[in-house]
């Protein structure tokens, strides 16, 4: 595997997840294949559970690991080509993407959009071209549209915790006070869209994800319809694909409660997480035995191991 | 040891003095023990001592260390229950603490007090919330009002250098520019009360520490008074415990000089660190022989592996 | 190996330098000599290179790696002695430089200048200071006036590079924007100066470096003479050392191109990184297959692995 930015870069899906269980079964079997090896990890954004988590994947297979939080550990990087670098950006990304592969056998890398110019942030400019630049495999910790190591955790939390073969889920667009990015939704999408499952998207008019990601999935706007016989809901806020990156602040009652959570099939509750409480969610919910927050958190070590143990096994 | 944030939670204050002797001794003994388990160091304020002792005990002990300046690292963290999380926040306490769990076989966490709200600092909201969700054993590097790592160093500093069975120990209040916390002193009170050891404070009138820890302590606001005899000076600034986080700043004649050391009984100077030179203490006297700043930076290694290790040896 | 700051420290440059290229061809040899032993990064600037290719070596050796940004991580730090520290800084650097010694075998800084006091600058006072206070070797990541990691990385490249015995370098100063230290340039003068090569230098009237450093070398205005029969050209930025710390925005005329390129022996192209494009050097140049600033960041590891290892082998 030479690159993980989305389901499309898995040959295979199903045997990617059987190996998230296999890792998940047996974390330290493999570190004879990590030793002397180095995963870098780049933010250009904040970051909780995928810095942690996929620390310990890397450290669980015999990894070094060195973090780097590149707004202000080291230098402002020039995206744009052919510039004459005479501003504020003191060093290009050919030359960023391309020596941190000196010094990394793998590199992850978070890049979060403007949510201010959608052609931009589609084209996943900024992570497309440190791929490009790289020498060494790359793993997306979260960029510009898609989160596809939140999305595998969810998978195999789904797996574990699903009692029909083919259950039922629910994305459910949930109320934020400031605008974020599509990036966990389109992600989930991409990647239940290649399970054995049934989803549907809620959301209210004007939130409806990229047409092209969503082909073929029902959206439907009527939250309790979309709820009914639903084994999992999953929460999640996204700003506006079409009218970019604005925010609805009069749409609170999207909120997920236990009246919701009773019209699905005694379905249980997902969130990628950071989430605000009491907006996006009440406490009566995550707080309850179907909420699966933090079964969700602990997979996230077990895709990225899964995912850095497919590089090192085919690595340069 | 599932917590380790006071003198409470040790059940045999001497057996863990001995141990942090013994791993002194031999430092690397224990890799076994650590290997493949993970710490976590959480910061909220600055570190240096606490940051890098603590990582070199965990790596002394084979362990892996993941540190997290939750600040700027991560997301803004909201502390209240039952909040409806619409403003700044963005990630509820609950969530982080148990989700960093996922990933870390201990945690230690830094939290400095408000120094303007008493009764919530003193109930150690943070510390405690952040203990009552977290599921793994959580180490304090610092609360609202204790420091218990750097009052086991001062511990197994004292028994290191002490001449008799049971020496004079005289804990001096220092002037400084700026509220600084209660917490080294209170912390000092609270382990020299478990040990043997004659303690008096010294302090200007307006600064005694919280009475219900200073129970049974001698107050004494004659410096000269207080130094006599003493084999043991340890200086530390707090800011007013009864007018709450005020500072005087007309006091500096607190300040310990060559003179005030001449007063005791050949004793001994010690500080927590960080100190402000020539405003706590003339350069003459940290500068001397007499000085023991150094071995108590030296010494939290130890205080913080011995601590690692009980953790480690019954957990989960 | 006590302190690695300069040319100066450095008995032999001859082994230093095959030193590097042994470690190059097996970089995992001696791990058995860093166990257990542990490197202290501590950054006051913005590092990229220097903080992962010196971490990247230290793990090759299999030391431990701790990195600190002394400005938010720590407190702010005092430099001068005999203060009355009443002010902004809270840690003297006397206790910073003893106490961090208590943690680590060997100690990197890195320490900018100011560029406004040149007397201060030139007599690298801090790193001095620190040097003085550590009980620790301590590595240069870059000080006020030299940058010997980048040099030893140079020499290994050119030596690597090199089609004759005795190759013609030239250092070429270069435009840009912003004040920018000497140190590069000063070090490249100073370790070329103590190899087999024929160094000359070209910059402007009004840019020459300090005299004593360059005494020796021929400094031609010229930039078109300089070039003729280059094999190598080091192109670098400085701001102004007889009108200390200026900068001159006019003089864009001598940027690389490829025509200046042609005016050299075949010549290669090398920088240090980061690198203002279309300010410093053409995008024709730096993408061309003469450029070698890729090898020469990937020899950083190399160089500070060396140096670390002498530091290691005869260490306390």
């Amino acid at each position: 595997m030479k690159q993980f930015t989305s389901v499309k870069d898995v040959p295979d899906v199903k045997a990617l997840l059987k190996l998230t269980q296999e890792v998940k079964a047996a974390p330290y079997e493999h570190q004879a294949t990590g030793k002397n090896k180095t995963l870098g990890l780049l933010f250009f954004n904040p970051s909780l559970r995928t810095r942690l988590s996929t620390q310990r994947a890397a450290m669980n297979l015999g990894m070094n690991v060195m973090v780097m939080n590149l707004n202000s550990d080291g230098w402002a990087i020039e995206m744009d080509d052919g510039t004459i670098m005479d501003q504020g950006s003191q060093e290009h990304i050919r030359e960023a993407a391309a020596v941190i592969s000196q010094y990394c056998e793998i590199i992850g890398i978070r890049t979060f959009p403007s949510l201010t110019n959608r052609e931009k942030d589609y084209k996943e400019e900024v992570l497309k071209k440190f791929i490009r630049h790289a020498q060494v495999p790359v793993v997306s910790l979260e960029s510009a549209t898609l989160h596809p190591l939140q999305s595998l955790a969810d998978l195999l939390t789904i797996e574990e915790q699903k009692k029909v073969e083919r259950p039922k889920l629910v994305l459910s667009w949930a109320p934020h006070p400031k605008a974020l990015p599509q990036a966990v939704a389109n992600s989930f999408v991409e990647w239940m869209k290649a399970a054995e499952a049934d989803l549907v998207i809620s959301n209210p008019p004007g939130f409806d994800l990229a047409p092209e990601l969503t082909k073929g999935v029902p959206i439907i706007h009527d939250q309790k319809k979309a709820f009914t016989g639903a084994d999992f809901i999953y929460t999640k806020n996204w700003s506006s694909f079409s009218n970019y990156g604005k925010v609805d602040t009069g749409l609170s009652s999207w909120m997920i409660d236990a009246e919701k959570m009773s019209w699905t099939n005694q379905g249980k509750f997902m969130h990628c997480l950071p989430v605000r409480r009491n907006v996006v969610v009440a406490d009566e919910v995550i707080d309850s035995a179907a909420s699966l927050v933090l079964e969700q958190a602990n997979n996230r070590t077990y895709a990225a191991q899964a995912v850095l143990l497919k590089m090192l096994q085919n690595e340069r």
